[in-house]
């Protein structure tokens, strides 16, 4: 049966890879790199580098694959991120049906693949359709979540309190609720429409590349600034990767 | 000045350990490793081995020291948390201070620096104390949320919808409020309080090491036989760590 394995591979600092991710991407025959759009051409060339720098074993291929653009149009948000998945399925099988019999692929994944990353679920759809028999593993990677709060060199949590994970547009409907609140997918810097002054923000961009920069202060003092560099640095790449931490309070406080 | 490298090692798993993490080890000229009670103990022999696999660098010593208990009488938890940091931080000052000038020294940090561990704070704590300067930073490791998806093979987030990370004790109060939950320092086993038997339970223990055990299924169904599992596994060893996510819908559901 073919072997599967799903890599997080940190955020762009090549040093994040883990011994355990470089010895899957190893004992893989083939490592499949998504290419396309400027993200992804970076990007693309961030995995390259750690194929570079880590592939030691002779006779791995590295096999490149274009990712269809989501379709938005007459869609539900869900729908259309189901029938991409369904696209990107498609896509999978083919790569994974080309290994040799017994061999096997690897799928590099930004960050981890436990979080707001749909590789496990795209996996177990071509699974499921059962046109390819194979197996799979998971091997956790650093997340931008963990980058972040190392460059700014803090805790995520306060001292016994929750922390929530969620999206700039969950986020614009329920507003602040967790005394931290980590905010990853935002495209419309749902950040900039808290209106509460006294919060703390950390935010970080291009986390673990070169051209990481990060900011933080009360938000009420610096939301203009990050949204001002923000669309600067967005300019200058002709993509973004940014990410968050909103936090009220302060430890040993009740 | 001094530097002080605070490392995430993950969760047992020697393999855990990123290229960053292996390079600042070899950067310090001293690695401190907390001993002291069962638990410690294991852990203890896990860092030792994760220094004996990667120290590649001649003459960094390893210099173990023991970690006071947490008095928890007549305190608050708060109050409790903050004394014992006070007395941990008495202790990072003496490691710190006998590093040699300009020295460095390194603390292998379970997991994450920024999550649920305290590395960080103690370290401000010793540093705005002033009787040492240093600098410090921080290297991100896979914490045992990523452990507990990766073994699962699941993603912990249904698409674009938020998680919340807690702990027992505030689960308790609580109850469900998220379609994700991951609860982590659960020395109560706050699921078997929650009345949800659709919820679906993820749970996992010594995630990484070779006792790694886990379990999932529907609250209803497994909950008892976590809690008699638990027991026993916790017995066995004398201590267990142990984490789980509770999951309530389905991806592609509204």
């Amino acid at each position: 049966m073919r072997h599967i394995h799903i890599i997080g591979v940190g955020t762009g600092n090549p040093e994040h890879l883990t011994i355990q991710a470089i010895n899957a991407m190893n004992a893989a025959d083939a490592v499949f790199i998504p290419t396309k759009g400027a993200a992804k051409a970076d990007l693309a060339e961030i995995r390259r580098e750690i194929c570079e720098r880590y592939l030691t074993r002779e006779g791995v291929r590295i096999v490149e694959f274009e990712v269809p653009k989501r379709a938005t149009k007459d869609r539900s948000y869900v729908q259309s991120v189901d029938d991409w998945h369904a696209a990107i399925a498609h896509i999978y099988e083919g790569l994974i049906g080309d290994l040799p019999e017994n061999g096997g692929g690897a799928f590099l994944v930004w960050g981890d693949p436990s979080l707001y990353d749909s590789t496990i679920r795209i996996i177990e759809r071509v699974r499921d359709a059962g046109a390819c028999p194979f197996d799979y593993h998971v091997v956790p990677g650093i997340t931008s979540i963990q980058a972040l709060a190392a460059s700014h060199r803090i805790p995520v949590n306060l001292v016994g309190k929750p922390v929530e994970i969620t999206t700039g547009r969950r986020l614009t409907e329920t507003g602040l609720t967790h005394e931290s609140t980590v905010v990853m997918l935002d495209g419309e810097q749902a950040f900039s429409k808290i209106n509460d002054p006294e919060a703390e923000i950390f935010w970080g961009a291009y986390l673990g590349t070169e051209n990481e920069v990060i900011r933080s202060g009360r938000l009420g003092d610096i939301a203009d600034d990050i949204l001002r560099l923000r669309a600067e640095e967005r300019q200058r790449h002709g993509w973004i990767m940014d990410i968050y931490l909103l936090r009220k309070g302060r430890d040993f406080k009740e």
